[in-house]
Formats: structure tokens, C-alpha cells, sequence
């Protein structure tokens, strides 16, 4: 068979519906399920109102920012540019969008199902809601690359034209991923904070104001910004092995199909990663299908095999089909090295947030908040060791079976299953909503108990997703590097000149590295004073709530959550426009000023610093509320909750708030975004300097 | 004149010596001065003998280190080597053995002077005492390096024996700044935590047991650590652009010498380094007079004065000097670009530990300990960028002006102030000493006013040599990562291999990187661990004596301040092992398992990671430590010591000392120790792999 004839041309759109029909099909599902009394609806409407409030204003922001982008690339690059831009922005929204309706649909259908007493079917639910972000976002995804493959395969601007699609997603996910990130742990900390500072208040209680947006904001940042973070990882993994097919030179490609010259073997290079992502997302719609039919079991279970499962399915797929095709097993190996090695990052991460270490960092608030901070930050910094190495061994198994191509068919393969990790993400933010609704309604002890178990699964699938996000990123971005480098020679050796020498001693390349180990910083840092400045804000109006509106404090009046969403709102939008400027920026200045060898260094440097700052911080932040929930759940005999060692575990929560769901995921995206934007440019800058 | 003259090759050594002579002159005086009452030298006596207990028991374990690597070094590079090794460690553990003599003899007789009512007399002790570390180490840096060079300045041993020198400094500083920054916090951390589980007992109180060894920390740390730790820098400065000169392409050379052939412009640039550290060594005996004289001037103008006027006499000597030898202005080019960038990252240190980012982070405080450690987090991040812009400023300069070489010389003109940066470091730990003997011997509120002035001003003087610290090691480290690829390429040339590719594509570089970013992330967090376990045995055993000693409480008995002595020796010298191993193997390990290319790459990824890490938690804890004096001073209104937005910066300052003391100058360290002992083994793996 031959992977460019026309019935395969069309397997990546056709997989891509096939994943969009899924998400319809579960998404009417979802709303068809019951939807309990008018206290609960009303919650929920609350909550639904205020994401979606979010979102537009989100997108009227965007929506400004690419114009702008879309203008000075349509004058720099040309009007197909702007318009692949465009689209790849656009699907990322949709996404979004749907994946954000679905989720707060779903929340309040959780907690209805839950007060059934059926523990199965509130995870059905929950699970359906979740799987509507996982197959819009794969589902989507495939569509834009398959359609602009489609038109563009024979075309000279295929280049431009995927690297400007996956420049509109990256741009999406960074600012859906940094606000919905501000606005989650704004809401998180000024909610926690004014519930201490007025007396008596508990965790969810409804004369808290501030309940709503914190639940809102699990929606806007665990759902909508998780799911334009990890579309972009799966477009740009794809577009950047795509790259490096389109521009590799001849040489270091030959194993990789069995039979045909040149041309035929470098058309399949660039078809294979949309084939075989199409190969995964039918995996999903299985392993997803499978899931559900095993709803009665074990929550933690199913969801833990969910994200086992494909990697093995998808190994033995490609193994049993590339041969057809006459295609290496090489591309096997490869795939293989990326899906295992994403699977083995979440179990990682998943000890680092739930097994050993947590008992030593509860320990450690025995004498106070602040050994217990020193010994999550200590977690933090040892949890980077292994995930690095796995990607490290991923990279060289992949590199020594099909070379630099290789290393982006391992990120390829890592995405592959990136429906199913979606949609156990997305479930997380449900079931914690579900929670927050049960308790706000006042329902009764049994229904919180099944919620609380789906959210304490939710927490633990949670931080594998977000190890298994990093794990993808950091190997995504050592592949767009790859591109970025080979797209400049391109066009340098297209032009007559010399390929550019990226020799660690030049000192563009080491003055590039140095300036490139600040950015992850400056956006960890930016990202922490916007968590900090909006929940002050926060706990300002909460105050004022309880001060001037008679009998809140006795529920005799209703609080005003809608303000506090809008505070959150504003401040969100607000800040993420500097941290997003930098991610842009800094890799276009850099390129046109110093020129691609600095660029290059760069990259590198804030890939270095990146990959383990963000790890470091999400595995610290993942530490600290586990160590907090292991109290609460009596870990420590003698020392319950709101015990001085729970209020110490308390602090440790708090601090790890913005470093697990604001910076850490910030700075993972900070490397993929300035990568992505870097491969763009990458043909303006090409003859710049030496 | 000529550089290579048989006088101008004494030059280096007489600096050495007339350093060492103002060092015993400096000793003998302050060792003259009176020493106060019976209790005062009692404490002083216990200060003292618990410093030297930890520094005979620490040069024990580092004499069955040196025996080990010595065999080994002489075993695979020949004996001289494996002298030339213990020569560079002995040296070091001779200016930390006098430092500390006179450190701890000048505590008290600075108390005394404060005691006599003279605040101009006590800065005059204390100022003395750390002048006797400040011009031991450089004296016996420079005799060191000067009688090598004079011995084998024309043999082909010359590359050999420097390196191993600085190995052999470079071993010393690990372990004495990681042990003494494990003591020192360990002490510190376990006395402060102690004195609250057992209500009622301040800070410096004398019936605490872990006062002393608090007080020893402050030695071991400050004095013996730093003292190591800067020695090491101004050597591996200086033999980094001695082995660039020895082994750079000549084309590379040519703008250096206004006339000359080949052979004799090689020659002068390799005396250089040795010759411009030798004027720096007089300009800062000069200094530290002049600031003598100026003694009744207020003392935060003197101390800072001092760190500031250094470059400019460097520069200005450095501009009369070199036409003399027929050497270009470009070498003025690139010692200024150094000695000016240091100063700079001083400055702006104390600006990160001193000014508005520290009223910001106290008033976080007012929210609780959570927000004010998120603040403190975030000045630390946002403190990295202007540090590292300074450093890539000045690497840049010194490129453009000579090249790799150039680097190597900014490093050595950051460095040429050694004795003075150091002078006013080890001036920190006295005064702070002065005012602990003050409170444990009771005398009056005047007296420790003027111990608490001092003290203060030593506490930005920390803070500025902290940053200075971290900024020279920076460049040294690209310094010596560039003396590496050269000695490769050189061996490699020699023996009719092609050069070494760097290329940032390469994946054996790729890989490299990825696992040098985990480094730093390792020694964080084994070091933080590390002070963590060591303060828990510390506050067990002050438990203990509280509850065996009869009357302790009542001040009816004496406590055992010897056994935390004993704890805190015993403990620091074991934890030191396990992060000092993995920058010693790390880079032997990779070198010869994946050769030279993935070991650049291991130093590239170490150095992104570990520059911003170290400067990010030396200032993070910086901020928190003053953020609480702040509070402590008034900042704050009607938030006085004792208030819970006081209590909250507590929990930042303990969060901070491992940060600042520990971990930050531990990783600073690493990078430096990585790439001097890859320099060493360079010749050895250079034909490993592609």
C-alpha cells in the first residue's frame, strides 16, 4: 500500500470526524442525564456562567491578539500564513469550547447520579464529560492538519503552512494555559485565605463568595486551558516531525522506508506522524469505549489502565501495520520509546505525588510550615531526576532508530493516546465540581462520599496527566529545535551559504544558552505576583461582602459570587498578557537581532532550564497538597485536621497552589511556544549573522 | 619590557608573599587587642574550639580524599599531577585554617571594642580579622600558582599541573561550602525551631545548648566555606585563561600582542593571567588600608566603598600597564568588562535583598506565611535575569575584544578583588559573632547596639559578595568549559582526529544537556534534605538536655553545648558525601561512558540550570532573611516583633536559610567543580566516541 495514495490522504480527516462524532455523541449523552433539584441547577448555573463568561472574554482578547499576529505574518509571510494561523487558533477554541460546555454540564449530572447512590454511573458521567475535551481536542486537531495536508501535500508552502498552524495553537494554549492558570489559583488562594480570615467559614461553604469562582475556575483552567496546552503539544509534535521529514537531508533518512527513491520515501516521512496519530485516536475511541464497560469496577482502575493501555495497543498496531506500507520498524521503535516513555513519566510523577515522599513531607510539618516547605521543595527538585532521564532514554532510543526524525516520531508516539489523556483530565475538574456542588446544595453525607472518591482519583490522574504534559513537551520541544535548526540551513544552503554552526563554544550559541536559562524565571516569576496581586483582590471583595451585605455571615442573605468571578476575570486577562509577551517575544527579538546561532542557543538554554523548573514546580506543588490530604485523611495519628502539623500542611498547600497549576505548566509552555514560533520565523532570520 | 622576564616571573610570587605578610600582620593585631571578661572568653573559647574541632575533623575526612583521588590521579596522569593536587588543597585548607584562627579570635575582641563604647575600633577588629582570610587566600592562591609557573613554565607538564591545582582547590571548596553550609543551617535551623518548642527562650539565649554551634556556623560557613569557595574561584579563573593561552588556535590569539612572534605571544599570554592577579592582589592591599583610615566613617559607606573602588584601580592600572609590555588595550577591555560586571551584580544583589522587593515581600507576610513565601519565590526568580544579563554583557565585551580568551580574562578581572570581596565576606560572620558574645554574656543595650550595627551592614555585605560570588563563577564556568573544548580539540588534533563537533543538534550533546540540567536540581535537593535531617537531631538532643539537665531552664546550670557541636560536625561531614560525589563522578562518569561531546553538553545543561538556580535561591533567601529584619525594625506599623505578620516571616527566613546558605552556594559550586575536573580529565577522554 502506499501511505500518499487518496483514500490514505483522507485517514487523518476521517479519523479526526470519527473522534468529533464521539465527542457529539457523548456530549448529548451528558445532557440528557438528569440534573437534580433547582439548588443544585442554580449552583451550576453559577458555575457554567461564569466559565463561559471567562472564555468569551478570553477569546475577545485573543481574538484582538490574532489580528495583530495574523497581520504581521500575512505582511511578513504571506496571506496563507495568516489564514493557517488563524485556524489552528480557531480549532483550539472550538475545543475549548465544546470540552468547557460539556464539563459544566457534566458536574452537576456527577452529583445528580451520585445521589442515586451509583457510584458507576456518576463516573460514567464524569468520564463522558471529560472524553467530549478529550476527542474535540484530538478530534479537531486532526482535522486542521489532515484538510491543510490535504490541499497543501504537493505544495511548496506546506512548510509555512503547518508551521503557521501550529504557531495559532501554541499561541491559544499559552494564554488559555497562563490566564485560566492565573484565574484558578487566584480564585483557589483568595477563597481559602478570606474563608480564614472571616471565622467559621469551611472549605465550600455557600455564604463564601468566593466558592463559585474557585469552581469555575478548576473549569477554566484544568479543562479549557489543559486542553489548548495538550492540543498544541499534539500539533505541534506532529508538525515538527512533519518539518524535519520536509527538510532533513537525504542521507539521514534512508531507513526509514524499505523500497522507492527520494522523493517517494520523503512524502511518506511527512504523511507517517498524521497516519499514525490518526492510528492512536482510533485507540482511544476503543480504550475509552472499554472503559466505560468497565464502570463498575475500581474508579482508580479504570482511569490508571485508560492511560496504560494505548501505548501497548498502539505498539503493536504500528507493528502489525507499518510492514504494509514498507516502512521500517525503526518508525515502531521510535513511536514506542515516546508512548512507554509518557506512560512511565505519569507513573513517576504519580509516586513523587502519592507514595513515600508525601509521608515525609506530612512528617515534616510536625515542626512547622517551614520544614514542610523545605522537604516538598526538596521533593520537588529530586522528582525531576527520573522523568529527565526517561525522556533522555526515549530520545537516544528513538535517535539511535531513526535519527532526529526519530526523536519527533517519539513525541509523536507520547500524543498519540492524547484523547484518552484528555479526557482523564478533563474528569478531574468534573468531579471536583461535582463535590463543590453536592456540599453547596447541602446534600447529604453519602453523596460526598462518592464524590469525594471521584475527585481523590481525579487528584492522582491529575498529576500523571500533568507529568505526562511536561514529559511530552520537553521531548516536542528537542524535536521543533531539530526543525528549527534544519529549516534555517535549508534555506541558508537554498541561498549558497554555509549551514550555520551551532558549536557550543561560538559565543552566540553561549550567550544565547545564558539569556535563555532566564525566561523560564521571569515567567515563574510573573506568574506567582499575578496569582498573588488577583487574590488579594479577591479577598478585598469577599471582605467587603461580608461587611456591607446584612446577614451573609448567618445565611440569611445571598453572597454576590458573580462579582468575585468578575474580579477574577479581569485580573486573569490582565495578567497573562505580560508573562505571554515574553514566551513571543523573546524568541523573535533574539532571532532578529542576534540571529538564529543565539536563537538556537536560546532555545537550548530555556529547554534546560525549562523542562526541569516546570517539573520541579508542578511535582513540589502536586507534594504539598497530597502531604496536606494525607493529614486530612489521619496520616499522621494524633495530628488531625486543623491540628498544628494540618495547618502547617495547610501553608505548604497554599504555596504549591500557583507553583502546580500557574508556573510550573507556564514554563512548560514557555519552551513549546517559543520552539514553535521559532520554527516559524525560522526562514526570516536564516541569513542573519554568521 | 617583557611579561617572561626572569623578574616579571617573581612578580606573582611576591604578590603572594607581601599578601600573606599584611595577613600575619593583620593577625598578629587583632590577636593583640583586648579580649574582654571571663565570660566572654568562655563563650569565645567554646565559639573557637567548636570551629576548629569541625575544621580538624573536616580536613580529616578530606585528607582520606585527596590520598584516594591523588592515587588515582597519579595512577592515570602521573605523579606530578597527583602532587600538584594536594598542593592546591593543601593551600586551601591552609587560608581557611588562619581565616578562621583570626575570625575567631576577633569576635570577641570586637565585642570588647564595641564594649569600650568604639564603634570606629570595632570595625577596625573585625574589618582586621577578615582581612587575614581575605589575604591568606589570595596570597596563597597566587604563591601557589606562581611557584608552579615558575617551576614548569617552559615544560610541556605546564597544562597538567595547573589543572590538577585547581582540582585539587576545587575538591577543597565542595566539600568545605557544603559542609559548612550543611553545618551552618543545620545549627541555625535546629536552635531557632528549639527555642520555640521550648517556650520562653529568645534568640542568642545562653541557655539554649544550640547558641554555640550556631555561633561555630557562622565560622564554618562564612569563613572556612566561603573562603574555599572564593579561593577556588580566583585559581580556576586564572588557570582557565592560562590553558585557553596554552592551547587556543593561533589565529584566534593574533590581537593580543602588538609585536612578537608566535612562541613569545603565547608566552605572555599565558604570564598574563598570573601577572594582572598579582596587581590586583597590591590594588587590594591599598584598598583595604585606605578603608583603615577611613574607620570613622559610617560603616556601611566604608565596607561598600571597598567592593567599589577595586575596579576602577584595576582598570585605570591596568590601562598605564599594559602598553609597557606591548599588550593590547583590549586586555583593559576585558578586565574591566569583568571587574565592573562584578561589582554591578553586587550592587544589584543588594538592591534584590535590600530595597522595595523586600517591603513587598514583608507586607505579603500580612496575609500569612503562604503568601509571603510566594512573594519571597518570586523576587528570587525575577532577581536571576539582571545578574545573568550582566554576565552575558561582559562575556560579550570580553569576546569582542580577545575572543574565548577574553572571557577567561573578564573572570580573572571579577576575581583580581579576591582579597577585598573576601575581606568584607568573612567580616560578616565576626561582627555577627561580636554581637551573639555580647547577648550570651549579658552586657549592656549599648554595646549590642554597635554589635547590631555591624552586624547589619555585614549582612548586605553578604548578600553583595553572595551575588559577587555566584556572578564570577558564572563566567569562570564558561571560562572553563571553553579551556575544555580546546584541551579536547588540541589532544584530538595532535593525535590526527578531526575536532570535536559541538553542534547544539548533535544528540550525544542533546542528551548531554538534558542530563546537566538535572544536576543542580540533585545537589538542591540532597542538600536541603540534608540540613533538614541534621537540624532535627540537633533540636532532639537540645530537647533532651532541657529535660535531663536539672535547672537548665531555671539558668541554675550549665548546658552541653559540645554535644550539638559534636551532632552538627558529625552530621554535616556525612551528608556533604552524597551531593559532593555527584559533582565529582558526574562528569567522570559521563566523560567516560559517553565522551567528550555528551560531557560539553553535561557542563552546557549544568551551567543554564545551575547560574539561575543559585542565584535565584541565594536571593529568594536573602529577600525572606531581611524581609524579617524589616519587620523586626518597624517596617511594618503595628506589625511589631512577635505579630503574626512577623511569625509568618519567620517561616520565610527558616525556608531561606537552607536556600541562601546551602543549596544556592552549593550549586554554585557544582558547575565550577564539574568543569575543572573536566579540564583535568579532558585529555583522557578526548578520543572517546565521534
Amino acid at each position: 500500500m502506499n501511505l500518499n495514495s487518496d483514500s490514505m490522504l483522507l485517514a487523518p480527516m476521517i479519523a479526526g470526524v470519527v473522534g468529533l462524532v464521539v465527542a457529539l455523541l457523548l456530549y448529548a449523552r451528558v445532557k440528557s442525564q438528569p440534573d437534580g433539584n433547582e439548588t443544585m441547577n442554580r449552583i451550576a448555573g453559577y458555575v457554567r456562567a461564569g466559565s463561559m463568561a471567562f472564555l468569551v472574554r478570553e477569546y475577545k482578547v485573543l481574538a484582538i491578539y490574532s489580528v495583530v499576529v495574523g497581520l504581521a505574518l500575512g505582511l511578513s509571510l504571506g496571506w496563507l500564513a495568516a489564514g493557517c494561523f488563524v485556524l489552528g487558533a480557531f480549532l483550539s477554541l472550538l475545543a475549548g469550547f465544546f470540552g468547557m460546555k460539556a464539563a459544566t454540564y457534566a458536574n452537576v449530572r456527577t452529583t445528580q447520579a451520585a445521589r442515586t447512590g451509583s457510584k458507576s454511573k456518576a463516573l460514567l458521567v464524569a468520564l463522558d464529560g471529560g472524553a467530549v475535551m478529550g476527542f474535540s481536542v484530538a478530534g479537531l486537531g486532526l482535522i486542521g492538519l489532515g484538510v491543510l495536508y490535504f490541499v497543501y501535500n504537493s505544495s511548496d508552502s506546506l512548510g509555512i503552512v503547518l508551521h503557521s498552524f501550529a504557531v495559532g495553537a501554541s499561541s491559544i494554549a499559552l494564554f488559555a494555559r497562563i490566564g485560566g492558570g492565573i484565574y484558578t489559583k487566584a480564585a483557589d488562594v483568595g477563597a481559602d485565605i478570606a474563608g480564614k480570615v472571616i471565622e467559621g467559614i469551611p472549605e465550600d461553604d455557600p455564604r463564601n463568595p468566593g466558592v463559585i469562582a474557585d469552581n469555575v475556575g478548576d473549569n477554566v483552567g484544568d479543562v479549557a486551558g489543559m486542553g489548548a496546552d495538550i492540543y498544541e503539544s499534539m500539533v505541534a509534535a506532529i508538525v515538527s516531525a512533519m518539518a524535519i521529514a520536509l527538510t532533513i537531508p537525504w542521507d539521514k533518512m534512508k531507513e526509514l522506508v524499505l523500497t522507492g527513491d527520494e522523493h517517494s520515501q520523503r512524502i511518506a516521512a511527512v504523511m507517517l506522524p498524521l497516519a499514525l496519530s490518526a492510528l492512536g485516536l482510533v485507540i482511544s475511541v476503543v480504550v475509552i469505549f472499554a472503559a466505560r464497560a468497565f464502570s463498575n469496577a475500581r474508579p482508580a482502575v479504570v482511569l490508571r489502565n485508560s492511560l496504560i493501555v494505548p501505548p501497548i495497543l498502539l505498539t503493536v498496531a504500528s507493528y502489525l501495520l507499518v510492514p504494509m506500507f514498507s516502512i521500517s520498524q525503526n518508525v515502531t521503535i521510535a513511536l514506542a520509546a515516546g508512548a512507554f516513555g509518557g506512560a512511565l513519566i505519569g507513573l513517576i510523577t504519580e509516586y513523587y505525588t502519592a507514595a513515600k515522599p508525601i509521608r515525609l513531607v506530612a512528617e515534616a510539618n510536625l515542626t512547622g510550615p517551614a520544614t514542610g516547605i523545605i522537604r516538598g521543595l526538596a521533593v520537588g527538585m529530586e522528582s525531576t531526576a527520573i522523568p529527565m532521564l526517561i525522556v533522555v532514554t526515549a530520545a537516544y532510543i528513538a535517535d539511535r532508530a531513526l535519527g532526529l526524525y526519530g526523536i519527533a516520531m517519539a513525541a509523536v508516539g507520547m500524543l498519540a493516546g492524547t484523547a484518552v489523556v484528555m479526557t482523564v483530565d478533563a474528569y478531574g475538574p468534573i468531579a471536583d465540581n461535582a463535590g463543590g456542588i453536592s456540599e453547596m446544595s447541602g446534600l447529604g453525607k453519602e453523596v460526598r462520599a462518592i464524590t469525594d472518591e471521584l475527585d481523590s482519583v481525579g487528584n492522582t490522574t491529575a498529576a500523571i496527566g500533568k507529568g505526562f504534559a511536561i514529559g511530552s513537551a520537553i521531548l516536542t520541544v528537542v524535536a521543533l529545535f531539530s526543525a528549527f535548526n534544519m529549516e534555517v540551513n535549508h534555506v541558508r544552503i537554498a541561498k549558497g551559504m554555509a549551514a550555520m554552526s551551532l558549536e557550543l563554544t561560538t559565543s552566540g550559541v553561549l550567550i544565547g544558552i545564558l539569556l535563555g536559562s532566564i525566561l523560564p524565571f521571569l515567567v515563574g516569576s510573573t506568574t506567582m505576583m499575578a496569582v498573588g496581586r488577583a487574590a488579594g483582590q479577591i479577598v478585598e471583595e469577599i471582605r467587603r461582602q461580608f461587611k456591607e451585605i446584612p446577614g451573609l455571615l448567618e445565611s440569611k442573605a445571598e453572597p454576590e459570587p458573580e462579582k468575585i468571578v468578575d474580579i477574577a476575570t479581569k485580573a486573569a486577562l490582565y495578567e497573562m498578557i505580560l508573562p505571554g509577551m515574553i514566551a513571543v517575544l523573546a524568541p523573535v527579538l533574539v532571532g532578529f537581532i542576534l540571529g538564529p546561532q543565539a536563537l538556537a542557543g536560546l532555545l537550548a538554554g530555556s529547554l534546560a532550564v525549562g523542562a526541569t523548573m516546570s517539573l520541579f514546580m508542578a511535582n513540589a506543588g502536586g507534594a504539598w497538597d497530597n502531604a496536606k490530604k494525607f493529614i486530612e485523611k489521619g496520616g499522621l495519628p494524633g495530628h488531625p485536621k486543623g491540628s498544628d502539623a494540618h495547618k502547617a500542611a495547610v501553608v505548604g498547600d497554599t504555596v504549591g497552589d500557583p507553583f502546580k497549576d500557574t508556573s510550573g505548566p507556564g514554563i512548560a509552555i514557555l519552551i513549546k511556544v517559543m520552539s514553535v514560533v521559532s520554527l516559524l520565523i525560522a526562514q526570516l532570520i536564516a541569513t542573519i549573522g554568521g
